[in-house]
Protein backbone atom coordinates (compact mmCIF):
# COMPACT_ATOMS: atom_id res chain seq x y z
CA UNK A 1 0.00 0.00 0.00
CA UNK A 2 2.76 2.50 0.00
CA UNK A 3 4.30 4.40 -2.82
CA UNK A 4 7.36 6.07 -3.35
CA UNK A 5 6.61 9.05 -3.19
CA UNK A 6 6.65 10.99 -0.37
CA UNK A 7 2.59 10.83 0.20
CA UNK A 8 2.27 7.21 1.75
CA UNK A 9 -1.05 5.62 1.70
CA UNK A 10 -1.75 3.20 5.54
CA UNK A 11 -2.54 -0.03 5.74
CA UNK A 12 -1.72 -1.10 9.44
CA UNK A 13 -1.77 -4.64 10.56
CA UNK A 14 -4.55 -4.78 13.19
CA UNK A 15 -6.27 -1.99 11.53
CA UNK A 16 -10.21 -1.81 9.83
CA UNK A 17 -10.25 -2.77 6.35
CA UNK A 18 -11.81 0.23 3.72
CA UNK A 19 -14.47 -1.07 2.44
CA UNK A 20 -14.38 1.46 -0.81
CA UNK A 21 -12.13 3.61 -2.53
CA UNK A 22 -10.38 5.49 0.56
CA UNK A 23 -7.13 4.69 2.75
CA UNK A 24 -7.44 4.91 6.10
CA UNK A 25 -4.32 7.08 6.66
CA UNK A 26 -2.06 8.95 4.29
CA UNK A 27 1.51 10.10 5.96
CA UNK A 28 3.27 13.85 4.41
CA UNK A 29 6.94 12.08 4.97
CA UNK A 30 8.16 15.69 3.80
CA UNK A 31 6.35 17.37 6.74
CA UNK A 32 5.62 14.04 9.15
CA UNK A 33 1.92 15.31 8.93
CA UNK A 34 -0.30 12.13 9.23
CA UNK A 35 -3.87 12.65 7.97
CA UNK A 36 -6.42 9.61 9.45
CA UNK A 37 -9.77 9.45 7.61
CA UNK A 38 -13.03 9.87 9.69
CA UNK A 39 -12.62 6.70 11.97
CA UNK A 40 -16.16 5.32 13.04
CA UNK A 41 -16.90 2.58 15.92
CA UNK A 42 -15.87 -0.31 13.42
CA UNK A 43 -14.46 -3.68 15.13
CA UNK A 44 -11.13 -4.68 13.52
CA UNK A 45 -11.72 -8.62 14.44
CA UNK A 46 -14.80 -8.38 12.55
CA UNK A 47 -15.36 -5.12 10.38
CA UNK A 48 -18.71 -5.25 12.16
CA UNK A 49 -20.12 -1.85 14.33
CA UNK A 50 -19.77 -2.53 17.50
CA UNK A 51 -22.85 -2.65 19.69
CA UNK A 52 -23.82 0.25 21.88
CA UNK A 53 -23.11 4.03 22.31
CA UNK A 54 -20.25 3.99 24.53
CA UNK A 55 -18.25 1.38 23.31
CA UNK A 56 -18.60 2.18 19.54
CA UNK A 57 -17.23 5.83 20.44
CA UNK A 58 -14.52 4.55 22.06
CA UNK A 59 -13.95 1.91 19.56
CA UNK A 60 -13.48 4.90 16.75
CA UNK A 61 -11.13 6.63 18.82
CA UNK A 62 -9.23 3.49 19.34
CA UNK A 63 -9.11 2.81 15.53
CA UNK A 64 -7.64 6.42 15.12
CA UNK A 65 -5.20 5.73 17.81
CA UNK A 66 -4.37 2.49 15.98
CA UNK A 67 -3.32 4.37 13.10
CA UNK A 68 -1.24 6.82 14.63
CA UNK A 69 0.75 4.25 16.73
CA UNK A 70 1.38 2.20 13.81
CA UNK A 71 3.66 5.26 12.73
CA UNK A 72 5.30 5.71 16.37
CA UNK A 73 2.21 8.79 16.93
CA UNK A 74 0.17 8.94 20.21
CA UNK A 75 -3.00 10.96 21.29
CA UNK A 76 -0.64 13.40 22.86
CA UNK A 77 0.88 14.14 19.41
CA UNK A 78 -2.96 14.85 17.64
CA UNK A 79 -2.83 18.11 16.13
CA UNK A 80 -6.63 18.74 15.84
CA UNK A 81 -10.07 16.23 15.54
CA UNK A 82 -13.24 17.08 14.10
CA UNK A 83 -15.99 15.24 15.53
CA UNK A 84 -19.25 14.46 13.33
CA UNK A 85 -22.12 12.86 15.42
CA UNK A 86 -26.11 12.50 14.32
CA UNK A 87 -26.73 13.34 18.17
CA UNK A 88 -25.01 16.30 19.88
CA UNK A 89 -27.14 16.24 22.94
CA UNK A 90 -26.52 12.36 23.44
CA UNK A 91 -23.06 11.67 21.98
CA UNK A 92 -20.95 14.64 23.41
CA UNK A 93 -21.28 14.05 26.53
CA UNK A 94 -20.09 10.51 25.64
CA UNK A 95 -17.24 11.42 23.64
CA UNK A 96 -15.97 13.97 26.56
CA UNK A 97 -16.18 10.89 28.81
CA UNK A 98 -14.06 8.95 26.41
CA UNK A 99 -11.36 11.45 25.96
CA UNK A 100 -11.20 12.01 29.38
CA UNK A 101 -10.05 8.07 29.77
CA UNK A 102 -7.80 8.36 26.72
CA UNK A 103 -6.24 11.63 27.38
CA UNK A 104 -6.29 11.65 30.84
CA UNK A 105 -6.23 14.72 32.99
CA UNK A 106 -5.04 16.84 28.96
CA UNK A 107 -4.13 18.60 27.70
CA UNK A 108 -6.37 17.60 25.23
CA UNK A 109 -6.21 18.32 21.21
CA UNK A 110 -8.38 21.06 19.69
CA UNK A 111 -11.42 19.49 18.37
CA UNK A 112 -14.33 20.61 16.54
CA UNK A 113 -17.86 18.92 16.98
CA UNK A 114 -20.76 19.07 14.48
CA UNK A 115 -24.43 17.64 14.39
CA UNK A 116 -24.71 16.18 10.81
CA UNK A 117 -27.72 14.69 9.48
CA UNK A 118 -26.23 11.18 8.73
CA UNK A 119 -23.10 8.99 8.55
CA UNK A 120 -22.29 6.37 6.65
CA UNK A 121 -24.15 3.16 7.71
CA UNK A 122 -26.03 5.19 9.86
CA UNK A 123 -23.60 5.27 12.16
CA UNK A 124 -23.88 7.92 15.37
CA UNK A 125 -20.41 8.99 15.45
CA UNK A 126 -17.20 9.39 13.29
CA UNK A 127 -14.03 11.09 14.27
CA UNK A 128 -10.80 12.69 11.70
CA UNK A 129 -7.75 13.08 13.07
CA UNK A 130 -4.41 15.01 12.23
CA UNK A 131 -1.35 14.35 13.78
CA UNK A 132 2.28 14.84 14.15
CA UNK A 133 4.51 11.85 13.41
CA UNK A 134 8.15 11.93 14.67
CA UNK A 135 11.10 10.54 12.73
CA UNK A 136 8.36 9.50 9.84
CA UNK A 137 10.74 7.68 6.89
CA UNK B 1 -3.68 36.92 -6.39
CA UNK B 2 -0.57 36.31 -5.08
CA UNK B 3 1.28 37.34 -2.06
CA UNK B 4 5.10 37.87 -1.57
CA UNK B 5 4.64 36.17 1.48
CA UNK B 6 4.92 32.32 2.45
CA UNK B 7 1.33 31.94 1.76
CA UNK B 8 0.04 32.10 -1.72
CA UNK B 9 -3.87 31.78 -2.55
CA UNK B 10 -4.07 30.38 -6.15
CA UNK B 11 -6.26 31.66 -8.98
CA UNK B 12 -5.19 29.71 -11.71
CA UNK B 13 -6.19 30.08 -15.25
CA UNK B 14 -9.08 27.69 -16.23
CA UNK B 15 -10.00 27.22 -12.98
CA UNK B 16 -14.03 28.74 -11.52
CA UNK B 17 -14.52 31.73 -10.39
CA UNK B 18 -15.03 32.55 -6.68
CA UNK B 19 -18.25 34.27 -6.21
CA UNK B 20 -17.47 35.33 -2.78
CA UNK B 21 -15.13 36.39 -0.44
CA UNK B 22 -12.66 33.34 -0.87
CA UNK B 23 -9.99 32.13 -3.01
CA UNK B 24 -9.81 28.39 -4.44
CA UNK B 25 -6.89 27.65 -2.54
CA UNK B 26 -4.03 27.90 -0.62
CA UNK B 27 -0.35 27.18 -1.22
CA UNK B 28 1.70 26.91 1.91
CA UNK B 29 5.18 27.40 0.15
CA UNK B 30 7.46 26.62 3.55
CA UNK B 31 5.73 23.35 3.42
CA UNK B 32 4.50 22.55 0.12
CA UNK B 33 0.96 21.63 1.43
CA UNK B 34 -1.82 23.18 -0.51
CA UNK B 35 -5.26 23.60 0.89
CA UNK B 36 -8.08 23.33 -1.43
CA UNK B 37 -11.51 24.97 -0.84
CA UNK B 38 -14.53 22.69 -0.93
CA UNK B 39 -15.22 22.55 -4.91
CA UNK B 40 -18.50 21.62 -6.21
CA UNK B 41 -19.37 20.54 -9.79
CA UNK B 42 -19.57 23.99 -11.32
CA UNK B 43 -18.62 24.43 -15.09
CA UNK B 44 -15.45 26.63 -15.63
CA UNK B 45 -16.78 27.64 -18.62
CA UNK B 46 -20.06 29.29 -17.55
CA UNK B 47 -19.37 29.30 -13.86
CA UNK B 48 -22.80 27.13 -13.52
CA UNK B 49 -23.69 23.82 -12.08
CA UNK B 50 -23.48 20.76 -14.71
CA UNK B 51 -26.65 19.19 -15.40
CA UNK B 52 -26.89 15.45 -13.56
CA UNK B 53 -25.73 13.68 -10.39
CA UNK B 54 -22.62 11.87 -11.86
CA UNK B 55 -21.51 14.98 -14.57
CA UNK B 56 -21.86 17.08 -11.60
CA UNK B 57 -19.65 15.06 -8.83
CA UNK B 58 -17.11 13.79 -11.35
CA UNK B 59 -17.23 17.80 -12.38
CA UNK B 60 -16.58 18.81 -8.97
CA UNK B 61 -13.63 16.40 -8.83
CA UNK B 62 -12.12 17.98 -11.94
CA UNK B 63 -11.99 21.06 -10.36
CA UNK B 64 -10.23 20.03 -7.60
CA UNK B 65 -7.75 18.24 -9.46
CA UNK B 66 -7.38 21.35 -12.02
CA UNK B 67 -6.02 23.75 -9.11
CA UNK B 68 -3.96 20.67 -7.91
CA UNK B 69 -2.43 20.44 -11.30
CA UNK B 70 -1.79 23.94 -11.41
CA UNK B 71 0.92 23.35 -9.16
CA UNK B 72 2.31 20.25 -10.64
CA UNK B 73 0.59 17.79 -7.89
CA UNK B 74 -1.53 15.11 -9.08
CA UNK B 75 -4.18 13.32 -7.19
CA UNK B 76 -2.26 10.80 -6.14
CA UNK B 77 -0.69 13.65 -3.85
CA UNK B 78 -3.75 13.94 -2.38
CA UNK B 79 -3.20 13.80 1.37
CA UNK B 80 -6.91 13.46 2.29
CA UNK B 81 -10.22 14.44 1.15
CA UNK B 82 -13.54 15.52 3.02
CA UNK B 83 -16.76 14.91 1.06
CA UNK B 84 -20.17 16.61 2.14
CA UNK B 85 -23.14 15.33 0.54
CA UNK B 86 -27.04 15.99 0.87
CA UNK B 87 -27.81 12.32 0.37
CA UNK B 88 -25.84 9.63 1.53
CA UNK B 89 -27.32 6.82 0.25
CA UNK B 90 -27.98 8.10 -3.31
CA UNK B 91 -24.53 10.33 -3.74
CA UNK B 92 -21.68 8.65 -2.31
CA UNK B 93 -22.23 5.16 -4.70
CA UNK B 94 -21.87 8.03 -7.39
CA UNK B 95 -18.75 9.43 -5.62
CA UNK B 96 -17.15 5.76 -5.47
CA UNK B 97 -17.20 5.64 -8.74
CA UNK B 98 -16.51 8.56 -9.74
CA UNK B 99 -13.55 8.00 -7.61
CA UNK B 100 -12.45 4.66 -9.17
CA UNK B 101 -12.25 6.45 -12.58
CA UNK B 102 -9.65 8.98 -11.28
CA UNK B 103 -7.72 7.35 -9.09
CA UNK B 104 -7.87 3.57 -10.78
CA UNK B 105 -7.15 0.64 -8.81
CA UNK B 106 -5.81 3.26 -6.39
CA UNK B 107 -4.51 3.65 -3.88
CA UNK B 108 -7.15 5.97 -2.52
CA UNK B 109 -6.23 8.95 -0.28
CA UNK B 110 -8.20 8.62 3.58
CA UNK B 111 -11.72 10.26 2.91
CA UNK B 112 -14.37 11.24 5.77
CA UNK B 113 -17.89 11.74 3.93
CA UNK B 114 -20.51 13.04 6.02
CA UNK B 115 -24.15 14.06 4.60
CA UNK B 116 -25.20 17.92 5.55
CA UNK B 117 -28.47 19.37 6.05
CA UNK B 118 -27.35 22.09 2.97
CA UNK B 119 -24.76 23.09 0.41
CA UNK B 120 -24.44 26.00 -0.93
CA UNK B 121 -26.93 27.05 -4.17
CA UNK B 122 -28.54 23.96 -2.63
CA UNK B 123 -26.05 21.96 -3.83
CA UNK B 124 -25.70 17.96 -3.62
CA UNK B 125 -22.20 17.24 -3.36
CA UNK B 126 -18.89 19.28 -2.47
CA UNK B 127 -14.74 17.94 -1.58
CA UNK B 128 -12.49 19.51 0.24
CA UNK B 129 -8.64 18.24 -0.73
CA UNK B 130 -5.47 18.66 1.07
CA UNK B 131 -2.65 17.81 -1.29
CA UNK B 132 1.19 17.73 -0.98
CA UNK B 133 2.79 19.75 -4.31
CA UNK B 134 6.70 18.99 -4.67
CA UNK B 135 9.09 21.74 -5.37
CA UNK B 136 6.31 24.50 -4.17
CA UNK B 137 8.09 28.13 -5.28
CA UNK C 1 -0.35 23.98 28.76
CA UNK C 2 2.55 23.75 26.74
CA UNK C 3 4.29 20.43 26.14
CA UNK C 4 7.93 19.92 25.80
CA UNK C 5 7.36 17.87 22.77
CA UNK C 6 7.38 19.55 19.07
CA UNK C 7 2.95 19.73 19.69
CA UNK C 8 2.10 22.56 21.76
CA UNK C 9 -1.50 23.01 22.99
CA UNK C 10 -2.80 26.97 23.55
CA UNK C 11 -5.01 28.87 25.80
CA UNK C 12 -3.69 32.42 25.17
CA UNK C 13 -4.23 34.95 27.71
CA UNK C 14 -7.62 36.57 26.87
CA UNK C 15 -8.80 33.91 24.76
CA UNK C 16 -12.61 31.98 25.46
CA UNK C 17 -12.03 29.69 27.90
CA UNK C 18 -12.32 25.89 26.87
CA UNK C 19 -15.46 24.26 28.79
CA UNK C 20 -15.14 20.82 28.21
CA UNK C 21 -12.08 17.94 26.86
CA UNK C 22 -10.49 20.09 24.13
CA UNK C 23 -7.82 23.15 23.43
CA UNK C 24 -8.51 26.06 21.61
CA UNK C 25 -5.40 25.20 19.46
CA UNK C 26 -2.56 23.22 18.45
CA UNK C 27 0.54 24.64 16.99
CA UNK C 28 3.11 22.29 15.02
CA UNK C 29 5.85 23.50 16.04
CA UNK C 30 8.21 21.58 12.96
CA UNK C 31 5.98 22.93 10.36
CA UNK C 32 4.86 26.32 11.90
CA UNK C 33 1.20 25.34 10.96
CA UNK C 34 -1.35 26.20 13.72
CA UNK C 35 -5.00 24.57 14.15
CA UNK C 36 -7.64 26.00 15.59
CA UNK C 37 -10.59 24.10 16.87
CA UNK C 38 -13.67 25.46 15.86
CA UNK C 39 -14.54 28.96 17.46
CA UNK C 40 -18.15 30.09 18.07
CA UNK C 41 -19.44 33.79 19.01
CA UNK C 42 -18.52 33.46 22.63
CA UNK C 43 -17.46 36.85 24.49
CA UNK C 44 -14.19 35.74 26.50
CA UNK C 45 -15.10 38.38 28.89
CA UNK C 46 -18.37 35.91 30.06
CA UNK C 47 -17.62 32.86 28.19
CA UNK C 48 -21.16 33.33 27.15
CA UNK C 49 -22.84 34.04 23.69
CA UNK C 50 -22.69 37.37 22.04
CA UNK C 51 -26.14 38.40 21.39
CA UNK C 52 -27.00 38.73 17.39
CA UNK C 53 -26.26 36.66 14.40
CA UNK C 54 -23.87 39.27 13.06
CA UNK C 55 -22.32 40.16 16.25
CA UNK C 56 -22.14 36.53 17.12
CA UNK C 57 -20.52 35.71 13.69
CA UNK C 58 -18.22 38.70 14.29
CA UNK C 59 -17.03 37.01 17.57
CA UNK C 60 -16.63 33.70 16.58
CA UNK C 61 -13.62 35.02 13.72
CA UNK C 62 -12.22 37.26 16.34
CA UNK C 63 -12.07 34.55 18.79
CA UNK C 64 -9.96 32.62 15.96
CA UNK C 65 -8.10 35.80 15.25
CA UNK C 66 -6.90 36.28 18.71
CA UNK C 67 -5.57 32.85 18.70
CA UNK C 68 -3.88 33.44 15.63
CA UNK C 69 -2.49 36.79 16.86
CA UNK C 70 -1.12 35.22 19.68
CA UNK C 71 0.99 33.42 17.78
CA UNK C 72 2.26 36.87 15.21
CA UNK C 73 0.28 35.17 12.53
CA UNK C 74 -2.32 37.31 10.91
CA UNK C 75 -6.09 36.78 9.40
CA UNK C 76 -3.59 37.06 6.19
CA UNK C 77 -1.62 33.57 7.37
CA UNK C 78 -5.06 32.08 6.56
CA UNK C 79 -4.22 28.46 5.01
CA UNK C 80 -7.77 27.37 5.34
CA UNK C 81 -11.06 27.93 6.60
CA UNK C 82 -14.26 25.49 7.39
CA UNK C 83 -17.14 27.48 8.37
CA UNK C 84 -20.41 25.25 10.13
CA UNK C 85 -23.73 26.96 10.10
CA UNK C 86 -27.33 26.28 10.73
CA UNK C 87 -28.90 28.18 8.09
CA UNK C 88 -26.80 28.72 4.94
CA UNK C 89 -29.24 31.28 3.62
CA UNK C 90 -29.44 33.59 6.49
CA UNK C 91 -26.09 33.23 8.00
CA UNK C 92 -23.59 32.57 4.62
CA UNK C 93 -24.04 36.26 3.81
CA UNK C 94 -23.81 37.66 7.17
CA UNK C 95 -20.52 35.49 7.28
CA UNK C 96 -19.22 37.24 3.63
CA UNK C 97 -19.96 40.76 5.36
CA UNK C 98 -18.06 40.01 7.81
CA UNK C 99 -14.95 38.87 6.44
CA UNK C 100 -15.03 41.39 4.00
CA UNK C 101 -14.72 43.88 7.02
CA UNK C 102 -11.82 41.74 8.21
CA UNK C 103 -10.02 40.65 5.26
CA UNK C 104 -10.72 43.97 3.41
CA UNK C 105 -10.36 43.86 -0.51
CA UNK C 106 -9.00 40.24 -0.17
CA UNK C 107 -7.19 38.01 -0.65
CA UNK C 108 -9.40 35.52 1.26
CA UNK C 109 -8.52 32.38 2.52
CA UNK C 110 -10.12 29.07 1.30
CA UNK C 111 -13.74 28.46 2.28
CA UNK C 112 -15.44 25.61 2.65
CA UNK C 113 -18.94 26.03 4.42
CA UNK C 114 -21.61 23.62 5.14
CA UNK C 115 -25.22 23.63 6.86
CA UNK C 116 -25.35 21.58 9.67
CA UNK C 117 -28.38 20.33 11.86
CA UNK C 118 -27.02 21.28 15.08
CA UNK C 119 -23.84 23.24 16.71
CA UNK C 120 -22.90 23.00 20.13
CA UNK C 121 -25.51 25.07 22.30
CA UNK C 122 -27.45 25.20 19.42
CA UNK C 123 -25.19 28.06 18.11
CA UNK C 124 -25.56 29.15 14.70
CA UNK C 125 -22.28 29.56 13.37
CA UNK C 126 -18.76 28.13 13.86
CA UNK C 127 -15.56 28.47 12.02
CA UNK C 128 -12.42 25.97 11.53
CA UNK C 129 -9.34 27.66 10.76
CA UNK C 130 -5.63 26.56 9.71
CA UNK C 131 -2.68 29.35 9.96
CA UNK C 132 0.65 29.53 8.91
CA UNK C 133 2.83 30.60 11.76
CA UNK C 134 6.34 32.30 11.01
CA UNK C 135 8.92 31.85 13.66
CA UNK C 136 6.86 29.48 16.21
CA UNK C 137 9.46 28.55 18.70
Amino acid sequence: MTRPGPVRYLAPPGAIKPTGPWSLAALDTTTNTLHVAGMRGIDPATNKLVEGAEARIRQAFANMRHIAESQDASLQDCLRLVVYTTDMSRYRPIANRVQQELWGAGPYPPRTIVEVHRLNDDDIFEVEGTFYVSGAG
